[in-house]
């Protein structure tokens, strides 16, 4: 994405500071071009409560010849040495989402030039990351796919459409406005710059490119996928997500689970061994209400197309809008 | 609106065939423009029960004062004899929604050049209207306040975000469409036309003129509103609808209801009275996720600003991507 002039993100929530700094430098070998680092700012669990999770997971563990209970040494990777690792590695830009860095390490990246992104669901959450200091807000529609970002406010109520989210988040905040959520193409980026952002952030429109991680289930799920095929869950992770409805969503509906990361963990290695066995039933299928929109092709065609779509989507609206001007 | 240069839509569906006709005549009084006629196409109830929402509202309509139960005569306004005024009227372009007239009605339209747009939530629905053989789809956002006027396809499954669902509307269908839900300015406008709608509709962007009907305490809750503020429920009329939450929401939340129109006429003079009693916490506060995006001023005024903003928005947008072709 960013040899194709983008800008890259490597998503590194989940991976281990070692994996981490790996993942960092192979990217840094395959670009000169800006990049960016995603991680997951930790929220604090005390005491979770498995039970219930446990009981629901079981049967489901068992069809998949798992062990009964899942062997968890730690709910999460450790943010601060995952943090640590973006630092001491000069990345360019660092991006995060559920919640803010502590102010300490907000200076630190700050000090070392590194541009920081955060991302809000509503206006709230976008004034406390200006006040934070942090340099751009992401501002992440309703219509996106995977874990919705609130760490502010009611999640259900934070389900706020792209095309009301972003003009006011523009309007409330000094800084520039990534806007994310259901843009899959030219038509949408431009919308985006429309309603006032200064770029717009795609996950699901890469999701179908040889380069992304989406395992073989997903892919052929997302294939025949229309818009009213994903539904909302909180119930996977413990975090509200959006993905293509299936068993698993529909077997803990009304399981009362314990929060994340503590649901994730518990769900981690069914959903991996799930997508191992093909079973597109028993894993996460997460992506965005566009995912009809995804396109086949390398990440690099992808951009490309959406370049070129932007650019006459444009021109489009330039022309037809001087049309109306001169009364024809 | 209409004479602002906007299409003025007259808002038909709760008005009985004379109220209609007169409604429709002072409309040509105002203004020798265009306008439409919207109306609810029916949904066929079958001995609904009653008890449940009649126990839960008894308390409520107590406390403001009135009897027990509503007397109902019958669940709606007849639909064929509105439909027959809008004939009849000559009107120049009907819009409808929650389905789709039959094809006599159809046919009688199309004959009469009448134009008729069909609302869709999502790509079955518009697909539905193309094959019935109707001019125009409004493709309807999940940001949108008021009903959602899903009628195929699951309600909740149908909430897909404007950035999403235009698009895909759009490549279906080969009619022009209409964009709808959380559109208020040029911005909006102009986001769009880029996602390939040839027009907006905008609902909420007006709720705060003089012209518009909205009651005092609606005004009152809409000016202090934050997007997060809206909730969806389908318990207050029977179908899904957004609205800023309120008592009535959260008191009707977990009572099983009839479908509307049926608990839409059981709800519709405790909501009234509330209304006539200042008392917002006991009406239907419908608006759309953009609600603090309304401006005061009157329609023509809301419509003038949101043109000049739309050329605005059209020429940066221009300039911009002119500068990034010249590489500046």
């Amino acid at each position: 994405v960013s040899n194709a002039g983008g800008l890259g993100t490597l998503a590194g929530g989940y991976l281990s500071p070692e994996v981490l700094r790996a993942e960092i430098r192979r990217t840094r070998a395959l670009t000169d071009k800006p990049f960016a680092v995603n991680l997951f700012v930790p929220t604090a669990v005390h005491d979770p409560n498995l039970s219930a999770a446990l009981d629901a997971l079981g049967p489901l563990r068992t069809e998949l010849g798992l062990p009964p209970a899942p062997v968890i040494t730690s709910w999460a990777e450790d943010f601060d040495a995952q943090l640590a690792v973006v630092e001491d590695e000069h990345v360019p830009i660092f991006s995060f989402t559920f919640g803010i860095p502590d102010a300490e390490a907000l200076t630190r990246l700050h000090d070392a030039a590194t541009i920081t992104i955060g991302t809000a669901t509503n206006v709230d959450e976008a004034l406390a990351l200006e006040d934070a200091g942090v340099d751009v807000v992401c501002a992440q529609g309703a219509e996106a796919g995977g874990h919705h970002g609130t760490w502010a406010g009611d999640p259900w109520r934070s389900l706020i459409g792209t095309v009301a989210l972003v003009p006011m988040v523009c309007d409330a905040v000094h800084l520039p406005v990534i806007a994310a959520g259901g843009i899959m193409d030219g038509r949408g980026v431009a919308a985006a710059l429309c309603l006032g952002a200064g770029a717009a952030q795609l996950g699901t429109a890469f999701m179908l490119t040889p380069e992304a991680g989406t395992a073989a289930p997903h892919r052929r799920a997302m294939r025949t996928a229309r818009a009213t095929d994903t539904a909302l869950t909180s119930h996977v992770t413990g975090r509200l997500a959006r993905g293509i409805h299936n068993r698993l969503m529909e077997e803990l509906q009304h399981v009362e689970v314990p929060p994340y990361p503590v649901m994730n963990a518990l769900t981690t290695d069914l959903r991996r061994t799930a997508a191992q066995r093909d079973d597109g039933e028993l894993m996460s299928l997460w992506c965005g209400q566009g995912a009809p929109l995804a396109r086949d092709g390398s990440a690099q065609e992808v951009v490309g197309a959406l370049m070129a779509n932007l650019v006459a989507v444009v021109q489009d609206l330039y022309a037809s809008s001087a049309d109306n001007e001169a009364g024809t």
